[in-house]
């Protein structure tokens, strides 16, 4: 019941989605189905990360949160990665549930795991054509289904990262399947080689400026909301915050 | 039953707290019982837009929402200045809903009205000490014991603007008081009169930067979320965006 860990920080705050803002704790699982072209986490299923990847059993994990956590967190993030590779992850949800905890977990959406109900705040987040990837939109739909009959829309949203206008009509389709899930547009991080933070904020910010204009004026997208990623504002391409 | 109104703008993006990045369209109201050191929106209530104050219905209101916004908006955010000291406010609020609207509203928490009840997205924005500005607190308490009594959590937030460590002592002893009501710490923005967006943009990330820092290491915080203000990263002090 070992899961791979490749990352564990904080707390800080959460930088993308739903829980925009919101103090947490990070947990970074190796492993992806996929391979996005602009994968900002690629040393999580690259090989470059190899020598970083731990295996560790719930109880050690949640020694190591409180160990950098100290009591500064009540909230605990698992990102991947794709998380929802790790059936035995279900340990750890337990055990961080059971210490009173809230979870909050972001996927793509490809693969079914029962532990998917217990997350607090569960972010699917299909992935656009710009990544390179294509989606399996009858597993999409099948999970959501699955996720929306079980549980409270609060808990589940939806976000697609939009790096171009192709990305942005991907969007729309996947808005239009699932009206009722809470869905939103993030601005897509183009260079991840960039070691000016200054530069890359005002890049970002110009971006999000362009996905306003677009999302303004089309009826289709009245119900999104539309946001940057906080921690590349603050912290650019660092790892690790 | 007229509504003093003094700009309508949008559709755009909400910049701030609970539902920060939601595309929904502008209605500001003249007139505050504050006059906060840095308010961003004083000319609501000094005098200097006088001139801009249009006594509108709820009818006249709803028509120049849809000259603007078209069919591109499904929320509508009531700002000001206090729309709390409105009480005709009620009559666009039933209109608004009538016609299936969400609704969003800001204020202080220093005045009462029947028709909060009513608000989708409430904002309670109790004013910190750099605002120059006391808080009644048992008149706050009672607000939002009737609140929170008569809907749901989940359509209340408090949000606190900081500008200082006394803001952030202001805000933890709010927050103790209300424990269950989702909280927000922003931002403050302490240059209304740069016309540089791009130097204010940064200078408004690195103010962020430190309020997560003062965050994150505070376990009396571990449940709230800090954000910035979109909207100034977007278009700086530009009025009307």
């Amino acid at each position: 019941m070992k899961i791979p860990v490749i990352e564990i920080f904080g707390p800080t705050i959460q930088g993308e989605g739903a829980v925009i803002g919101k103090k947490t704790i990070f947990i970074r699982t190796a492993g992806c189905d996929y391979q996005c072209s602009w994968c900002d986490s690629a040393f999580t299923w690259d090989g470059s990360g190899k020598e970083d990847i731990t295996m560790m059993n719930a109880e050690e994990i949640f020694r190591e949160l409180e160990k950098i956590g100290l009591d500064n967190f009540e909230h605990v993030t698992i990102s991947g990665g794709n998380p929802a590779l790790i059936k035995s992850l279900s340990t750890l949800i337990r055990l961080l549930k059971e210490k009173n905890f809230k979870v909050g977990l972001e996927t793509q959406g490809s693969v079914w795991q029962d532990w998917m109900v217990e997350i607090d705040d569960l972010t699917i987040s299909p992935k656009p054509p710009s990544s390179g990837m294509k989606t399996d939109f009858d597993r999409l739909e099948d999970i959501l289904q699955l996720l929306t009959k079980r549980i409270d829309n609060g808990h589940v949203s939806i976000k697609v990262v939009i790096f171009n206008d192709k990305d942005l009509q991907y969007a729309k389709n996947v808005h239009k399947k699932f009206p009722a899930v809470p869905f939103y547009l993030q601005v897509g991080n183009e260079d991840l080689s960039d070691e000016s933070n200054e530069r890359l904020a005002l890049m970002l910010i110009q971006k999000l400026e362009w996905l306003v204009s677009k999302v303004v004026v089309d009826p289709e997208f009245n119900n999104v909301r539309v946001l940057p990623q906080l921690h590349t504002l603050l912290w650019g391409n660092k790892k690790g915050v």
